[in-house]
């Protein structure tokens, strides 16, 4: 293991809101993984950065994941997708938090039924469109994740398997 | 660090088929997750199991979500989705394949443009229809891993931002 401030997850219990719930975090990793790339936004701070992912495709803009050039042979054949499913690191959140008060809601929301990055595991799921492949660089639009955020999976986006128009969240 | 076999991915190159290509590995992680449940299937080995979330979906085979009872309060107001983003650990594979030869294409495509378990962060993601929430259970249709696949992560799944009906994929 190395020394990576990012398996050192913070688990301070004194900054809670009201309503939100800590756990317990466990008193061991299971499994690690490895920052394949970095995903270059115009978003340099988190104040700066779109609410979400369709707020971040409205604005247009392109994206570019840079991947490690060691894994530039993983593109093979990727411009036959017009979509991709991105998975990033949120690598700056607490991680012990099961339920949560996102301010824009005022009250506790279970970590599962929220897109928040604080969560046990801050993977962060995103579908974009790619525009443009140059090389172990790929132009998508778009990312809502701030400049410089750690990639670790790109895959295929599948519309028989992983688009749901009809599926409600709410109501 | 813990001794985890999982944090010790196999790099053997000696096992490659015809037009596989094997990178190196990194020679340290930069983070790591925690095990936060594990996926119940009907799919006791890797030869029982769906060749894919298509098939899976398409056997109607109603699959348990078992979270860790620490991450309980996390599922608060869960019920409110009807679909949810599934990320879970492939546990059994190598991680240093850049291009892959699939059995059923017969000839190699990056690991980027496959959804293959082999990858350098084995995080697979399905997207399920949740059909019961029972306290920190949750049956869904459908999933095509492996009975007690690790379960890293559970999303609501926004059909705004997530469902791409005309994404093409080949062609």
């Amino acid at each position: 293991m190395n020394s990576s401030q990012d398996a050192k997850p913070s688990n301070k219990t004194g900054d809670l809101r009201d309503g939100e719930v800590a756990a317990a975090l466990p008193e061991h990793f299971d499994a690690s993984v490895y920052f394949i790339g970095r995903i270059r936004t115009p978003w340099k701070t988190r104040k700066d950065c779109p609410k979400n992912a369709r707020e971040a495709r409205e604005t247009g803009a392109v994206c570019t994941i840079e991947l490690d050039p060691r894994w530039a042979a993983g593109l093979k054949d990727i411009e036959r997708c017009t979509h991709l499913v991105v998975l990033y690191w949120m690598d700056k959140v607490r991680r012990d938090l099961a339920v949560q008060v996102p301010g824009h809601l005022g009250k506790g929301r279970g970590t599962f039924a929220l897109r928040s990055p604080v969560r046990p595991n801050p993977i962060a799921m995103s579908v974009v469109k790619l525009v443009k492949v140059d090389g172990s660089k790929l132009d998508v639009i778009a990312m809502d994740c701030i400049d410089g955020t750690p990639l670790l999976d790109i895959k295929p986006y599948y519309a028989s398997t992983d688009s749901i128009p009809d599926a409600v969240t709410g109501g």
